[in-house]
């Protein structure tokens, strides 16, 4: 049907294609289909019964607020708690370094609304998350990447790619989002120092950062930042800006995250905020609060560790018995997802294809790469399949690769 | 604190001023103070029981899918019951034809991102909805207004205004934000006619329309511009876009809106939103869709019209004794607010200081005139004050401009 909507849209409109993982998301909605594609959390670790009762006593407590406009900020018991929480790891700062967001998703939106100009250079992991290259395209984003090994973000690399002057540094050093692969603390220090040498500002993405299943917690890039400077006192150096979320802690259908950088940048997210949604539902936030504080969280993560880790053991050897040798994956030490390289001459779309024929689904690796590259890479989601569910699914995974290895 | 953000902020983020009804609400939130600002619904008439109970139903019933991660279009028996409820009104749409928001903020934001490149014209009513203003202004927008009177936006100034090419209209015809006016029968369809004439669409922001206290319902422009259809037929034309919001019949604290809008549209703003915020709260969805399908909303329509028309009757009661005769004001048969104008050589800036000294708060008009001017208008709210405060608030700024008429 033509409208006079048709020929009225934004330049930037043809830029925002439709993201693949969600398009593919919605093929693989099969009820038969063994999916690896999402990064959803295991419905079966999600807190129902804490859920309930902070909702009741939210309600019956503090309903006229829970239901009312809130500030733009955000909760602020909520911001108090995060910023306890972030004190913990020797970054000591205040509310006024919180915002909270309606997901990270938002967080990724707003600081392409404040910072970047169409045209800026933001520099990028290769591969890096997909939902940052959607949110930053709107506002006309160019990229420059800097390729990953098992030790994550190639430093050696980096002083070349600082050199085209970047507006900032994006990295995800935990466990990363499609790779799974984690930042080593040597290269921690060398982005650390090369950023501060270029005077180029850091956002470190950090999801999956409590989700650690073996090896030893390496400090965030936030933290060996502060350390850096020369008089090592505690506080907040502020040139990184850090994100966080509740979406895999406690459940991504509430929405929300967090951003911690210095409250000049808070304000102008805030400002941006404004514009965008107002403000994150107040009755989520006060119901994550209430399901939250006072210990709840360290023990639920406690818990997710373990059924996560579980589930990444026995992917992990189920791909080493059915996989053919002509693929190969990385063994991540946490998070959500592993990352599977086919031979070049194989393409992980066409792979896809015969796994949904086979009732079993992944995500291609290419949309991943800002660049463009990839085509024989994928991503694979190990926390929400059942364990009979994901062994079932990677005997047909593995199958389908070795008839595509056989005939190509 | 200086840090590397200092200077890399965007073009754009010059132009996000922080909004000064935000601010306002931060000044008025003084504990004694009997503010008129906010556009906050009286937290008396929200639903906590039945939000209560919705709560428990949706997680004991529906918990891992009420908790995870959602589609970007929103809870499909959500955007169901909004297709069949517009149904209501003569416009036959789909689930297709409804995206769920995260508060019309958003909706206004998404629009703004789909529609408007830097310099285009957007055609608003003189005065505006500050939000909208807000939301555009961060992707370059340039305004052509329209100057309203007792009936909206005055029709005959439409014409020259469209010349401009303007890329949409945006109308409230509803008890407008701010001034409380709602706009004619015979102007909607003049407007109808004349967007029609020119080729230029329509965006309808409607969050009130339900809110009516006295008087006949006039039909809404979405329907009339159906009407207008040479075929008669039932069907939805798709050149207004129509926004409304749970924020004033449920509660404002979930943050739930919805656009009904052409399919087309509909994929590209599920676009911007996938970049956005990937979707809105999966938890907030069900639960207002378990409050507020099966007639309870009707019920409770019922409930806040009784309450905010009372609420109305006793505010312009109460300005006819405590005004003075040299300020003028509206007289809205519905939603939340009235707009009141005092003589050109008062300021309504210095109005409020002197006020907010009483312990009494309203938000100065100048804000919602896209091209400047209004520095003699305030907008009054009359649903959140319970009548005893409302009584001693306009008494309170009563005598202030007593004083300052006479002063000046």
């Amino acid at each position: 049907m033509e409208t006079l909507w048709d020929h009225r849209y934004a330049q930037r409109t043809q830029r925002m294609a439709s993201s693949a993982i969600r398009e593919l998301l919605k093929l693989t909605d099969k009820p038969d289909i063994i999916s690896f594609a999402g990064g959803l959390p295991a419905p079966d670790v999600f807190p129902v019964d804490d859920f309930t009762a902070a909702c009741e006593r939210v309600l019956h407590e503090q309903g006229a607020q829970a239901l009312q406009y809130g500030t733009t900020e955000g909760y602020l018991p909520l911001r108090e708690m995060i910023a306890r929480h972030t004190g913990r790891y020797g970054i000591n700062i205040t509310p006024d370094n919180v915002l909270i967001t309606s997901g990270s998703q938002q967080a990724l939106d707003l600081i392409g609304k404040v910072f970047i100009n169409r045209g800026d250079r933001i520099l990028v992991e290769e591969p890096t998350y997909l939902g940052a290259l959607q949110a930053w395209n709107a506002y006309g984003a160019e990229y420059v990447t800097v390729p990953m090994d098992e030790d994550g973000m190639m430093t050696e690399a980096l002083e070349s790619a600082l050199r085209s002057g970047p507006k900032f540094i994006y990295v995800l050093p935990n466990f990363q989002n499609p790779t799974g692969v984690t930042l080593s603390f040597e290269r921690r220090i060398k982005l650390i120092e090369l950023a501060d040498r270029y005077g180029v500002p850091i956002i470190e993405d950090d999801p999956y950062g409590q989700l650690r299943y073996e090896g030893e917690h390496i400090k965030s890039v936030v933290t060996l930042d502060n350390e850096f400077r020369e008089n090592g006192e505690a506080g907040y150096r502020g040139n990184v800006i850090y994100l966080s979320t509740f979406s895999k802690t406690l459940a991504p259908g509430l929405r929300l995250a967090w951003v911690v950088a210095p409250p000049e940048v808070i304000r102008k997210l805030v400002q941006a905020k404004q514009g965008a949604d107002l403000h994150t539902s107040t009755f989520t936030q006060m119901v994550a609060y209430e399901v939250a504080h006072g210990g709840f969280l360290d023990r639920h993560i406690w818990l997710i560790r373990r059924v996560y880790g579980e589930r990444r053991n026995l992917m992990l050897e189920a791909m080493d018995e059915f996989f053919p040798s002509e693929v190969t994956w990385t063994r991540p030490q946490g998070g959500l997802f592993l990352w599977g390289m086919m031979p070049e001459r194989l393409n992980s779309a066409e792979v896809l294809e015969r796994a949904i024929e086979q009732n079993v689904a992944f995500v291609p690796g290419a949309p991943f790469y800002a660049l463009g590259g990839g085509g024989n890479t994928m991503r694979i989601n190990f926390s929400y399949a059942s364990p009979e569910k994901m062994l079932i699914g990677i005997e047909r995974l593995g199958k389908v690769l070795h008839q595509m290895v056989a005939e190509k």
